[in-house]
Order: C-alpha cells, then structure tokens, then sequence
C-alpha cells in the first residue's frame, strides 16, 4: 500500500504489538489520525511515563511502581511463595482476592524449542530465595499448556531437596462453564481432580 | 484489577483504541514495559510525528503528508471523481492500481441514529466541488451496509440534478471465494448484477 512516510512509519511501530497484525495497525494508525493532538500527546506520554514509572521488583519479578507492593507488605504471608510465568499473571491472582503471600515471576517458561532454558529463567535464584528467606510452601502457577507443564515438573524436582511443601493449582471445569463444551483434556484432569464432598 | 497508577493510565488510554478491550489493552501495556526504553520512547515519537506531519486534504479530506497526492497530480483524470467514507477508503482502492481518478473522503456515512446528517459529511461543499471542478462522472464506493447503501441513495439524488454521471461500484461474490459461504444478500445482489459474456 502507498502510504506517506510518517503513516507507514506508524503502521510499522504498531505491528511489532502482540496480535497486531497490518490491518489492525493501520485501524489504530488512523484512529490516531483523527484524534486531537493534545489526546496523541497524552497517549505517547502516557507510554513512555509507564515505561520510567514501572519497573519489575529485583526480588520477585512483579510490576513495581516505587517499591515492590507484595515483598515489602508485612501484613502478607512471608512464609508461602506463588509462581507464575508473567507479571501480568500476578495482577490476576491479586483480582481473585484469594491468595495472600509472596510471588515469584518466572517472566517466561521452559522453552526449548525458543532457547529458553533454567539458567534464562534464573531458576537458581529462586531456589537461593526459597533456600534463604524461611518459605515453608510453594504453589506452582504455570500456565496449563506444554510449555507450563514441562515448568512445573521440572520446578517441583528443583524443589524437592528444599523440603517445602510443592504444589500446582487445580485443573478442572471453569466456573460457569458446560460439560457439554469441556475439552477431553480438561474432563479427565477434571475427572482426576475430583474431591469427596 | 490493582493496577499501579502509571499502568492503569496506559490501559485506559489504549481502551480508546477501537477493537481494543481491556485485556487486549493490559496486552498492549504489558508489552510496552518489557521493551527496551528506547523502543518506547521511538514508538511515542512516531505517534506524535504522524499526528504533526499528516493531515486531510482540504478540497478531498484525503491524507496528505505536504499537499495532497491525488489532487496535486496533474497526471490523473481529473474529470472522474470517486467518493469514499473514510480517508483509509482512498489507500485500499490506490492498492487495486485500477483507478486514476480524484478522490472524494466524507469521513463518514449517515447515519441518521448517530446524529450523522448531510450537514455533517459536508455534502453541500462536494455539491460544489463536482459543479465548480468540470467533474464529468462519479463513482460513489461507500460501504456495503445499511449506512454505505443510504449515503449512495441520498447522494444519487443530490447529484442527478448535476448532470453527472454517477455508478456505485459492484456488488457480487468476491474473487477467490467460494459459492458455498457467500451469504444470501451478497448471491442476490450477484444475480442482480450478471453480466453477459
């Protein structure tokens, strides 16, 4: 397509987002177009204030704004860690209002294929973190695809020597859902979740 | 969701987006804080160059990087006029390389439950322009829905007393698909418009 420089140059800018493909991009591009300036303005600081306010927590690998808001809250459960593969995951765990320790971010999973290995995940970090800061148990978070499996088998040997209790949340029906819809995958982890009630 | 202040900001702005919901934005944002900063800051300054570079031709509402490419082109027809409802119209039909005439974008189309009246697309200006201009024929390539088929009707109308001659491009099945999936609207207006061969 012919577009002018500054356009293309845009469309360009907003393909490398995930899931936005060059129809997409130019939808945004020319949203944008129209837009007042004073309102592109505030969005274009919007991101670069987001990128100097936020960082990721040196301990656990959360989205911090000044000090990490989990490691440095007293009132949560030092003693029990949660792991799981992104920041935002953390965010969503915190919407559920059910969980009260710490967090560790793994900021990706065993990847092979990608490169993605123990020593990119820090791994041995974690295990000193574990090691050192008096945890007693461990709940494993991953996602529940290939590469969150392979993380969490490999995680739970990695932790076994620590002697803290290892655990991975539950698989099973989504709350809400239909049997009729449910995967053969999700039944049987479904069907060998089960609990007596 | 907690989201840190910087965060919810970004998020909410990306929400503006259109087709952007909230968790496709919290995507958006999440990229945005694990790119390098310069990354960012290139991103943000494309947006704001784009908006200061570009803007709409005054005489055709097309996008124009310095003067206007189409009406600034002496080598087009300038007697044939095509009228588009948006400036994204102009760039899809430059893409078919079959059309050599000037463009006419009316940002919109009527939509009489969105507020959007002839007053709005500025229809008495383009009144003008075909009259003032020596347009000989017009070809209007509004959408192919409710509000495209309405503006077609209505500007049909407006032009007639003009002596111009006006077309609205084909309906019909699109090339490379399949009989099989096109819808009954689109197999009818197909038949309508047969041509001999």
């Amino acid at each position: 397509m012919v577009y002018p420089g500054a356009l293309k140059k845009l469309v360009d800018m907003f393909c490398r987002f995930p899931g936005v493909g060059p129809k997409t991009a130019q939808r945004l591009a020319f949203f944008l177009l129209g837009c007042p300036r004073e309102e592109v303005v505030a969005i274009a600081r919007a991101m670069v204030e987001a990128k100097d306010r936020l960082s990721f927590c040196p301990v656990c690998g959360s989205l911090a704004e000044d000090e990490c808001p989990y490691c440095s809250d007293a009132g949560r459960d030092h003693h029990l860690l949660c792991i799981v593969q992104e920041p935002r995951d953390v965010l969503i765990l915190e919407r559920s209002g059910q969980y009260k320790g710490l967090y560790h971010v793994l900021h990706g999973a065993l990847s092979p294929l990608d490169g993605i290995g123990p020593e990119e995940l820090k791994l041995e970090q974690l295990v000193n973190r574990i090691r050192d800061t008096g945890i007693e148990e461990v709940i494993i978070a991953t996602n529940p695809n290939v590469e969150g499996d392979a993380t969490a088998g490999y995680l739970a040997g990695l932790l076994k020597p620590l002697a803290v209790m290892v655990s991975r949340i539950a698989f099973g029906l989504p709350v809400g859902g239909d049997i009729e819809y449910a995967d053969d995958l999700t039944l049987s982890r479904a069907l060998e979740g089960r609990r007596e009630m």
